[in-house]
């Protein structure tokens, strides 16, 4: 096999190490790819590491010793997280969104595949010194959020089901009430789902109370398992707030149906998400 | 602004056509970032194309004139589709998924991100030269294959929903009956979710006889919409078949319950989709 040119290798080695966000990648692997010295592999690397670095897209990790490796780490830098959020901001309180009852109509966004991506990529800033085995949501409008946040931490989405389905097989079952709707819901999680002991992240759309947010922590706890995190992409005043910590990404302060206004300021991942951020 | 060596450029650039594929960036945005000639930035994508196209990765289309510019066309080679599709046969056939009925538990496939990842480059393979204003599909186990493509085809998504749901404003109906579980079933989508005389590729995850992939079918045509394809992970036999053209990546020809054994093989994407593998 021929020796690649170190332009080849650049090129070859980010896509795959944009391709594998949070997994480690053997150096040999590459040197063996590439017929190449591991020196002139770790030189590569430095220059991938430097240009990610200064351009705000993450950084690589280096682990050295026998297991080791390298891993891209997606970081998207505190400016370039505000911009995306203040535009969220903006688009949220356009009034047309405004539906019967108070609601506002959403599903555009939560379409938007460049705005997910972002989102995705600025939770797995802020959460990416959390060991997480699994991303957990409720159906509906959660998964595309719970999916955009997997792709860059790269861990498995288990998917909470309103009502019982027979493609789930055994079930655990808990009741919750649901602020939005107020009324009971059912959250069910498939018993072959999540290993006992798992570490999650619960990533949903809205939250108003956190009945919903608090129902599936109930749902964990009949897994053992551990929540390390919470993140919500819109978060909504409530006169009680069932979930102490969670990091939500904008905040709807303010619906007037008559005078047909929106207030939507930016939500609490500063306060919570700013020592992650400080590293950029 | 200093002029960026070549090794710092190609980085940028498969870092940016990576993000976005399908999508034209013009060259001088290229050449204006980098302080470089544009004359330079065409022997970077031809190192970049060259790369790609070698490691079945994809390739770099570039279009001229004053509009042009070069995107990124995502396409994964013949065998490597293979190879991914084989390993899913493989997991598929466990006899661990049998539940009762017959079913199957698939709900793990649809939370694993490297695999969600590798067969929505299948479909964007598969489906690279239509033009897509929107993918389709229905809740709920059809949204993590749909997000899937849109990532690659750069497609926003819009979800059908069970069951009336007030944030989603006023929504057109139909009813459909389903074959997996014998009953009526109500399809909405929301009336603002998509534009008249869109261009759309419904996804979904299982098809029997295709009785929610017809009910999706007659909701687009309240919307005066076009239907330019269907993809489905999973076919199954039956007795009648109410869609005549999808594309199908496997198909689960026999579950034995009482011998507990279930018999998968590659679907129809071959002789659909072959044409569009030739070209790597």
């Amino acid at each position: 096999m021929a020796k690649w040119k170190r332009s080849a290798r650049l090129i070859d080695m980010l896509k795959q190490l944009l391709a594998r966000p949070h997994q480690l990648i053997p150096l040999t692997y590459f040197a063996q790819k590439y017929s190449s010295a591991k020196s002139s592999i770790s030189e590569d690397l430095a220059i991938i590491d430097e240009v990610m670095t200064r351009e705000g897209y993450g950084l690589l990790e280096t682990v050295t010793g026998a297991a080791g490796g390298v891993r891209y780490i997606p970081k998207l830098s505190l400016d370039q997280a505000k911009a995306v959020l203040d535009d969220l901001c903006v688009q949220l309180s356009n009034p047309e969104r405004i539906l019967p009852g108070g609601f506002l109509y959403m599903s555009d966004l939560l379409g938007n595949i460049d705005l997910l991506e972002q989102i995705g990529h600025i939770w797995a800033t802020v959460f990416s010194e959390e060991k997480i085995d699994v991303i957990m949501t409720v159906e509906t409008k959660g998964i595309p959020l719970a999916y955009a946040v997997a792709y860059y931490l790269r861990a498995p989405v288990v998917i909470v089901r309103n009502e019982y389905r027979v493609t789930e097989g055994s079930v655990v079952t808990v009741n919750t009430v649901s602020g939005s709707s107020r009324r009971m819901k059912q959250l069910s999680l498939s018993r072959r789902s999540l290993p006992e002991g798992s570490r999650v992240l619960i990533i949903d759309d809205f939250m108003k109370a956190g009945g919903t947010i608090l129902g599936m922590m109930e749902l964990l706890s009949e897994f053992k398992a551990k929540v390390v995190g919470v993140g919500v992409m819109v978060d909504s005043p409530a006169n009680v707030k069932l979930v102490d910590s969670y990091v939500s990404l904008v905040k709807v302060t303010d619906v007037d149906i008559k005078e047909r206004k929106i207030r939507v300021e930016l939500g609490n991942f500063l306060d919570l998400g700013g020592k992650k951020y400080e590293k950029n």
